[in-house]
């Protein structure tokens, strides 16, 4: 039985962003990957929508420039037969500050030939702006819901 | 062909948000469900964890009086046997102000003969608080990234 695209995916990823070797995860990108973070891109410019290989491995390499993986757990994962989506908690570490961030992320993947072709991710977002911030954003509490 | 518990459970979501009727969703809940929104409880107090049926049915209560559902696009799904993931865009419109929110989830279900057993669910929740606020956060740009 074939290991499933994913996991190789994955470690090639983990090794790309924490040993910043791009080399690994080169061959796994589709020439037209489509891939996207949603999220806030005025804070953070390696979230948003990328299009090919090359504006892939550059959004890569400008997220191992700001994170460390320092754990991950992963909480579901489903598999298709060239699709796979989890939910994975991060313990990452920002090399900005120096500040630990704890980040929960949901993707849904689709892989080609074993190559990644599209990859879509959410983040609770809010809790990660706080988080980079140190410090809570005062909202008011909507009133209108009991 | 029996169709995926996931389908049903959508249909009596969608009718117990948008027409408050309760009754349809009531038998498709686990008494032990575990459910979970991340984000931002202080200003959306019906997110947050959620323990059994009474909870659940009380939480959806409280979102019911919250949004209304325009329309919703499915981007991806992923069924298992009993489990199911989907990411999916939403048209909203909260009932405290009339506005029009736009929402995209990510969410991961487990069923249990044909009861929603388990849910967790991720939304862009940054996107989510300025829309609801009616203004953007200004935000620093991190800047180690490049």
């Amino acid at each position: 039985m074939t290991e499933h695209s994913l996991w190789r995916f994955a470690r090639a990823l983990h090794r790309a962003i924490n040993e910043r070797q791009l080399e690994a995860i080169e061959p796994l990108i589709d020439d037209d990957v489509e891939w996207a973070i949603y999220g806030p891109i005025d804070m953070f410019p390696f979230l948003g929508a990328r299009r090919g290989k090359s504006a892939v491995l550059e959004v890569i390499r400008q997220i191992a420039n700001y994170v460390r993986v320092y754990r991950f757990d992963r909480e579901s994962v489903l598999l298709g037969a060239d699709t796979a989506a989890s939910m994975l908690r991060f313990s990452l570490t920002s090399l900005d500050s120096n500040k630990p961030i704890s980040l929960r992320l949901a993707h849904f993947a689709q892989f080609k030939g074993g190559r990644l072709r599209s990859i879509r991710v959410l983040l609770d977002t809010f809790d990660l702006v706080e988080q980079t911030l140190g410090r809570p954003i005062h909202l008011p509490k909507i009133t209108s819901f009991a």
